[in-house]
């Protein structure tokens, strides 16, 4: 398939090289591709200059939002939570039209540190107000509470972890499912509509306390059925 | 220990009858004795009207909450969340002077049917409220995310779950934490003072959601960690 992601940060490199490798035409979106491929100085979670992964990954391209957005039959939405809206909108919001997308980001403010403050409330999850924002487009709430080596590695020495995932489409969730599956998911969770979105938000708050509070980061929930 | 229960529903049969099985001095706090000892209809969940539990269970003596509260060393908070801060004044707030209250309620709102919805803000969850409501208390939350039976026979078949707790004072979590032991449980996860009550409140929704969904409620979270 062809895999559009938005977002040049660990999570957009991290499903690029596992999509890529699993036989996906794949490109990376960027507000500003020389911008991009200048920056010498650590991205903004302390990982390599993106110039640096690129140089191992060249054949995955990196081209401007609205390529990305244009070129993908699946889009997946990786920057920063605060940053979503402007991205969509730089990728030209008729770009999304009848496309599944995939939102991973958190609705997080960075900027009184860390652990970061939660930035949504019930009924406007920031999943909700991206399907408000290109409402012909079939957003898909997924990966939001996991590391990107979590996201594309799921299998945990301590267990299968589950997949959760909300969304107002169905066959968008079923196309999302089969994606999750060739990268190693074996428990998909459907919750229910967009509207969920807000209680996976909310869920990563705790994966998120959790991590800074105990500096642990390979996390994954598991629902335990019986 | 001296166990006080707040709430003659599941969560308060359950917890009282385990309790009382693991040796400790246990009562049940109720509005009116007589009443609750004269219904005849199911309970606000549909179990059986509590004089039939209290029949098979007579030495966990029914009182009134005040006497409840008076008599705990620890007391557990079991009613439904929309009568909480009723259960406490009716208890008389000084009765939870200097003690461990766990709190094992969420901020529910049946009155539209199921699922319920979520009647909390964040900075304002329940398990808050109720730490500024006995300010002199040491609340710690826990059991909110999990059904009765589960609380008191934690081993599931797919593996051990995690009990998420959160409070203020850390020689409180300690102790719920040696008292959750002695009722099966493996693993304790502290999040954190009170507030991270919010996200504990904010993970039953998925918990009920999912109930609900799939009709399914013989659930635990576990959080993988490697």
């Amino acid at each position: 398939m062809k895999i559009g992601i938005l977002g040049t940060g660990g999570v957009g490199r991290t499903l690029a090289a596992k999509l890529f490798a699993l036989g996906h035409e794949v490109v990376i979106g960027t507000r500003n591709v020389d911008d991009t491929l200048a920056r010498t100085v650590p991205d903004g979670m302390g990982g390599p200059p993106f110039k640096v992964w690129h140089s191992q990954n060249p054949k995955v391209k990196l081209v401007k939002f609205s390529e990305a957005a244009s070129f993908g039959e699946i889009l997946f939405l990786a920057t920063f939570g605060d940053k979503t809206s402007a991205s969509i909108e730089m990728a030209g919001k008729q770009n999304f039209d009848n496309k599944v997308v995939i939102d991973t980001t958190n609705p997080l403010d960075f900027s009184k540190g860390v652990p970061p403050k939660f930035n949504a409330t019930l009924g406007n999850s920031l999943g909700e107000q991206i399907q408000k924002q290109i409402p012909n487009s079939k957003v898909v709430k997924a990966f939001n509470t996991i590391g990107a080596h979590i996201m594309v590695n799921p299998m945990r020495e301590e267990g299968s972890p589950d997949l959760f995932i909300a969304g107002n489409d169905s066959d968008a969730k079923k196309l999302f499912s089969s994606l999750a599956a060739q990268m190693g998911w074996q428990s998909v969770i459907d919750l229910g509509d967009i509207s969920q979105s807000y209680w996976l938000e909310a869920n990563a708050m705790l994966w998120i306390n959790y991590g800074f509070k105990y500096n642990s980061w390979n996390l994954a929930f598991k629902l335990l059925k019986k």
